[in-house]
């Protein structure tokens, strides 16, 4: 049944053992206040305290250490807004091979100096997709850089996928998994390494109402585009990519869906009560979560954590004093 | 050496395992762009992911599974506007007995909350240290409670020093660790616990430079009192005890002092960068360790990070987009 996927179990395997040095092994942690909100027994898999603060550092570091040495020679290249922008950089930084990373004019000053953080000066372009992908082209076509998509490639997905291993090998008896989606490489990568050890356990996705492409495209059997883009969970307004589409189709046991104020509760729960500081898109799982009670009540649930990126501002503004959610 | 003091590492060992299924072994994380800061290699251990959000729960616990069945009919008191309140508030409610617990009238309202949060109304007095002890020693004379010292108690003592056993077990090579000071009963268990397993670890106290009673005390060999009460740290305020006085004066190894502006400017660092929620208190060591980098140049240092109590208001200050540290 898994066979015909962009990934399987062994390559998620192998990405582990590749990456092993690169990445870390971040823990698992509860939260008491938490549980006892939720009615269920929460395992939070810590993505926040990753490399560049986000589980994008895995698949970055698995795309690059899979060139062959002419591929590497000529680097890689890549647009990106968010979190995979920097993962790259650092990735290829760690091979020490040249980055393009093509990033719109208007990005976050954060998200730019990760990136200039790794030795990296950003490509800049216009913020449309059309503009990312003509500038990534054209530095590909110029440096003969390979292209690193930051989910639709077997290789970024196949590192995603090692959360999900150690989260098992960490967390015993889990009854269900919840990951957030955004192009699905996460989920992906979850989906088949959970469900090749234990398909027993459940496998969930969280999506913002806001951008519930992925929920259509599970009721309509195709790749559907988000609707609109402007959900506080930023990282999750892409749709699936078409490696991506088929895994989470086949695999996934159901798309629940978080609303804006759910997102913003949750966010600020897992900042003030959980200690743990993540981003929007990372809260998402516990926002699902803590809209579908009944269907976790008493049991273990693994909660990835996909990342801890939150602008100060936005860290004032979920966690400070005036906020009412 | 060890021997004429109030605990010793058996205590200590005999602590983890009685209070085992009581506390959270939490983990230890590390922060690559704290290390890129600081110079060395940093291995946070987070208690600010413990049960009420500190250590203190560890100490609470140990006194509270300590008492005779007698004794535990007659439930626990103790005075605290910290985190002391909430740890032996929880403890006394898992044994099933009465805490009362004597706060000020002035303490703040998440403090209160945290109490009530474990089934205990607080008993309040006037905010001043007279009238804590006054209605604490009268609320034990009508009831018959046993009183349990935030700190001067060999049971909290031996129950704190749980912390460091586990961060010797978590973390390897460790050549310094970096403990904060306000009573003393984590230092004092901390020293126990490494000096005895391996001396040749460094520890070093951490200490605000308002609150440098510690600091002092170590130069005129007797108690000293702080000076002034107004350090952010509000946990480190307090004078060390007699029981724990000793422990600190032979063992330490020496104890660093952090600025106000210091300690704003670490909380911000964890927060933002390591991606931790911390109090001010539990920043103390890496505000500590940045203002003597020369000290830990390249060496493997574990960090006690203490709790993370740290109200939204403060939150939003210190971490957020305003603040210029």
């Amino acid at each position: 049944m898994l066979n015909n996927f962009a990934i399987d179990l062994a390559a998620i395997q192998t990405a582990a053992t590749r990456i092993a040095n690169q990445v870390i092994k971040t823990p698992v942690v509860s939260a008491p206040l938490i549980d006892v909100e939720s009615g269920a027994e929460l395992f939070f898999k810590c993505e926040n305290l990753q490399h560049i603060g986000a589980f994008k550092a895995r698949g970055a570091c698995n795309a690059v250490a899979c060139l062959d040495e002419q591929q590497a020679a000529a680097g890689v290249v890549t647009h990106s807004s968010g979190n995979h922008a920097a993962a790259l950089a650092r990735a290829a930084a760690l091979r020490g091979i040249a980055a393009h990373i093509v990033m719109p004019r208007n990005s976050a000053s954060v998200k730019i100096d990760a990136v200039r953080g790794y030795g990296v000066e950003p490509t800049f372009c216009e913020p449309n997709a059309e503009s990312r992908q003509a500038t990534a082209d054209e530095v590909a076509a110029k440096t003969g850089a390979t292209f690193v998509h930051p989910f639709n490639n077997a290789n970024v997905m196949a590192g995603q996928g090692t959360v999900a291993l150690e989260l098992l090998q960490q967390a015993d008896r889990l009854d269900v998994i919840v990951v957030p989606v955004g192009g699905g490489g996460l989920l992906a990568g979850t989906l088949v390494a959970v469900k090749s050890i234990n398909p027993r356990i459940k496998v969930y996705a969280a999506e913002p109402e806001w951008a519930d492409d992925a929920f259509r495209s599970m009721k309509s059997g195709k790749i559907e585009s988000p609707e609109r883009y402007d959900s506080i969970a930023d990282g999750l307004r892409t749709p699936l990519g078409t490696l991506t589409f088929p895994i989470v189709h086949q695999l996934v046991d159901g798309i629940l869906l978080a609303s804006e104020s759910a997102i913003e509760s949750a966010t600020r729960t897992l900042i003030l009560r959980g200690k743990l500081v993540v981003e929007p898109s990372g809260a998402v799982p516990l926002a699902a979560i803590l809209q579908n009670r009944n269907l976790f009540s008493g049991t273990r649930v693994g909660v990835i954590i996909s990342g801890g990126n939150i602008d100060p501002t936005e860290l004032a503004r979920l966690a400070g004093p005036a906020i009412s959610v």
